[in-house]
């Protein structure tokens, strides 16, 4: 079996670039596809505030109340702008597009690497907790944690690398499952808190004042906390193009519907919380959305099946960042912001170094951290936010440019989500610091730098090689320099075919001793093959020293304007086993010439039978 | 800092080939080089002999006396033996080299495999052994012994990276001291033997009949345990040309100095432990001579001394194996028995392919079996005593043939060991066949299957690439494809080369829709860098298949007369990482092209500024 059909088996037969129209997802399938990882935060959202206010006490829990109803204004204002960002920025891109054409490419680069960042976050954070939700029924699969982790994180890079559309299949019913289930828990915990019927035995309450022992700072950071709940909106916006015609319109609908959700989930399992007074467990045994399920329903078949599809979307949401990392970088790519390759498409159509990075960059993160999802959290979020905040106020300054009709109130709008957003950053970045922001903060101007660096190689790669269509083709004449190693066929063969291109041939031999040199130099002599001859007499055992040194000889005495060409003979086995038995240096040697002289060095095959 | 320096930090500088008379040995450093295996031997040799009369009862000790009379007897034998061989093969090889030239190519290679697997071996066994002594002395590093015993094999690798005469500096002072200590150990021992002084409380007799309960078999048995102390002796006769000037004579007396060395403390040993009346301990946990030494010093320094020692020789004689593997196997691959490049000496001098191989083929084993080294001593000495009784047996055919002076005698001593050792083969394949035995008897066929066909396939090349010298040079043209991914100063100099060369030269470009085919066609003809140019248009994103084919079709048209050559250009970046940037497909397109086509591949080099 070839390399190329074990390929073929594993990721499909290769499309052709007109398949890419089919490649192309449906709203049902782009759900499923780009929310996953917005969705699966809302099984954590409410816990993440609740966990917060509870270090002060549980009698602030009430608080929760006015901090879901403010970040389901987030959400709303959100999905307000990206619909705005998916109007003026048709192409994909997000808020890298966004902050470069508002901005400037600096910022635009900013947006880009937080949000990469912020995609390998999510890979890890979201696999580890998927595999925590396994080993809590598991115990016994506590020490496989990480093996596992990454098994699935290579699993979705297999079924990405097999292209979008197929993953989509995959990845649809688990969360199409998520969303059934929690719209049945809110509808059924939402009738009963109004009908006071079932396990409701509070009353939720809005607080009006600020009681003794609260603070304004605990309160932004429960809120900071559960914003948690809003990343991954952004995705949609990422991924215009790669929604079927029309694309615009459906990604606003698709982001129109995922905002609605967002908030129906979240405000209600929050609102739930409240009225089946659920207090958090700190030591992360039973979630809240597991404690609100069992008031709502007991501990039957359809809490377990919610348990299922929760840990299913968990683990899914890894494969938004499968979608929006490649994506992302691929268009970074074109502008030159990331290494060419990664806006190269494989044979599926997938951006296979987009993907496959991603795989390798999250399972390090999974080995680093040892699938602790807690010890992963703080580093997360923090790019989401500094890229909504870029977008957003880009966006202010292109309608503050354009002045388009309304534009006063469409910039208020992205202006009020700037200012928020920004808010969320400096909180999150104050707040969690000390638990591991800081890696976030040190390695994003670093790999500005990078980025910088890599866009600048390619600008002056692109000046070097400009060319004006009225330049002449300089006329160059070459020497053809063959080291032989003895007289046989290859040296024969290797030695016509220098001979049909140029008269300025010579033959290269390095002796270990000076009887061989005469004995070759005789042998030479008497076969006469009409090419000089070099011996050199070497005291070390190597050709690559000598050859070096030869090639300089020989540019000191034609001078520049000849270009030397070296032939090396390569034997290519029949079978690939026999490869390890030849041409052990023939590779060193080429990579070593190249890189340090200014030669063609040209492989001259020689097959061999058996 | 570059590669090239960093390996001379750590290797030292090259040396020149005439500096090899300085690296060959001095007898004192050849002494402890070469026979450090045999030598630590004679640590278990003892309580090999007396565990296996356990079996049948206490009272079977005193057979140990016997045993051991006639495993010195064998010594003497295999020492005037190998100094025979020494005599008769003054070019090192040792049994592989004595069976092939008198028993035919095919034992040769049977003695070769039988030796490498053992030294092989030799490695795990005495590498686990020491790393055991360490971890008997401190039990916490009993989880670390796997990688502990990869730290002391690839420090190994190391030193004799560095060549052989500074890893004999290194080496040398360990064994002496444990040859010291044993001498002084089997003196004192004997004297209180002899003056009834001491710990001695037992008569030391020679039993005259079989007792009931005591089989031949559980002698023999025991008598092929105990022969573990006579492997590595012919490590010195396979290192003939490395020690010094006069070479054969100083290895002959190495020879005598190691076979009465052994003789001397094997022979003392076994019989103090009769004087002392010692019973081996099954659990393993204190050794015979651990107990020989506690009778005769109580447990004092020097006692500690001579378990330092133990364990240090113990370790060192896998030294033996790193000099005899590669030696063996640069005499192999001479004869094309073996991959050409385990004769290529390195900078140092060393055969770095034999010695990295060994490493790794030893650190498997390690690996494998968990450095426990009862589980690999039963695969140990079956192909030592396979190589011995080649060697005895060829020597014999040797003298027959060539019936010099007093040939009849050294035919008998030869004979006489051939059979001794030929039986130990037996006993031992039958004895421990099922305590793992039966690996080497499987893999050494297949290796010995592998090395054939190695030696074949160089044997078809050799055919392959035979030229008469009388043999003219045929004439060929040549057809050069360039292919273009667009106009620009690399593509515009690679034109202007192959022009130089030859006037049949095609640009070849590959557009991915029919618009920019049409483009790059009316761009060419604007440039007309007077080369045809023919343009592909490729419904999927790849490079290769249309080269491939049209490759195919210019062969069609030209025939098999015409050569055909690939210019593919190639970026050569000032910093390293900025290769990262570029070519990513370069490497593959060549090696596809080769291996696919008949056609010459030339590098051209466009050597970037930054």
């Amino acid at each position: 079996m070839t390399s190329q059909s074990i390929k073929r088996l594993l990721l499909g037969r290769p499309l052709k670039t007109s398949e890419a129209e089919a490649e192309k997802m449906p709203m049902w399938k782009a759900l499923p596809i780009l929310s996953s990882d917005a969705l699966s935060s809302v099984a954590y959202g409410t816990e993440m505030i609740l966990l917060e206010l509870a270090t002060v006490g549980a009698f602030a829990f009430s608080f929760s109340i006015p901090i879901a109803i403010a970040i389901v204004l987030l959400i709303a204002i959100l999905i307000i702008s990206y619909r705005q960002v998916i109007d003026a920025y048709p192409q994909g891109g997000g808020a890298y597009m966004v902050a470069k054409e508002n901005l400037g490419m600096m910022w635009g680069r900013l947006a880009g690497v937080s949000l990469l960042i912020d995609y390998t976050l999510t890979v890890a954070v979201s696999i580890s907790a998927g595999v925590l939700a396994i080993t809590s029924a598991f115990p016994s699969s506590v020490p496989y944690v990480v093996p596992i982790g990454l098994i699935f994180t290579w699993f979705m890079v297999w079924m990405n690398l097999r292209g979008t559309s197929e993953s989509g299949n995959v990845f649809a019913l688990p969360t199409y499952l998520f969303i059934f289930c929690m719209l049945i828990l809110v509808g059924k915990g939402l009738f009963d808190w109004l009908t006071g019927a079932g396990h409701v035995t509070h009353q939720v309450t809005v607080p009006t004042g600020l009681p003794a022992g609260l603070t304004w700072f605990v309160l932004l950071k429960a809120f900071s906390s559960g914003c948690s709940a809003v990343t991954g909106i952004e995705a949609i916006s990422n991924a215009v193009p790669h929604f079927r015609n029309p694309s615009q319109k459906n990604a606003k609908r698709t982001m129109l519907t995922l905002g609605i959700l967002l908030a129906v989930i979240f405000g209600g399992v929050t609102v739930l919380s409240r009225a089946y007074d659920i207090h958090p467990d700190p030591t992360g045994t039973k979630s809240v959305l597991s404690m609100v399920t069992e008031d709502a329903f007991g501990r039957g078949g359809f809490f377990y099946i919610i348990q299922f599809a929760t840990m299913a979307i968990l683990v899914l949401a890894a494969n938004t960042s499968f979608n929006g990392f490649p994506i992302l970088s691929s268009i970074m790519a074109q502008d030159k912001n990331m290494p060419r390759m990664f806006s190269n498409r494989g044979d599926r159509l997938a951006f296979n170094y987009g993907i496959i990075t991603l795989g390798i960059l999250s399972s390090i993160l999974l080995i680093t951290f040892r699938g602790r999802t807690e010890a992963l959290i703080p580093l997360y979020a923090i790019g989401v936010f500094l890229s909504f905040t870029m977008a957003q106020i880009g966006l202010v300054l292109k309608w503050r440019r354009e002045k388009s009709a309304g534009w006063q109130r469409k910039a208020f709008i992205n202006g009020l989500g700037g200012f928020v957003t920004f808010c969320v950053v400096i909180i999150f970045s104050i707040t969690k610091f000390e638990e591991g922001a800081w890696i976030v903060v040190v390695i994003t101007p670093l790999l500005l730098w990078l980025i910088t660096k890599i866009s600048k190689h390619y600008d002056n790669v692109a000046k070097q090689l400009k060319v004006e269509l009225t330049e002449p083709i300089p006329t160059t004449e070459t020497v053809i320099i063959v080291p032989v190693a003895g007289i046989h066929k290859v040296v024969l063969s290797t030695i016509a075919y220098a001979k049909a291109l140029t008269p300025n041939v010579v033959a290269f031999y390095v002796a270990f001793s000076p009887e061989d040199a005469k004995k070759m130099e005789e042998k030479w002599e008497q076969w006469n093959p009409g090419v000089r001859l070099v011996v050199v007499v070497s005291r070390y055992r190597t050709l690559i020293k000598p050859l070096v040194e030869f090639i300089g000889r020989v540019e000191h005495r034609y001078g520049k304007d000849k270009k030397l060409t070296v032939l090396l003979p390569q034997f290519i086995t029949h079978k690939w086993w026999h490869r390890l038995l030849h041409n052990q240096s023939a590779f060193r040697i080429r990579a070593l010439l190249l890189n340090r002289k200014d030669v063609v060095v040209s492989t001259v095959p020689f097959h061999l039978n058996d």
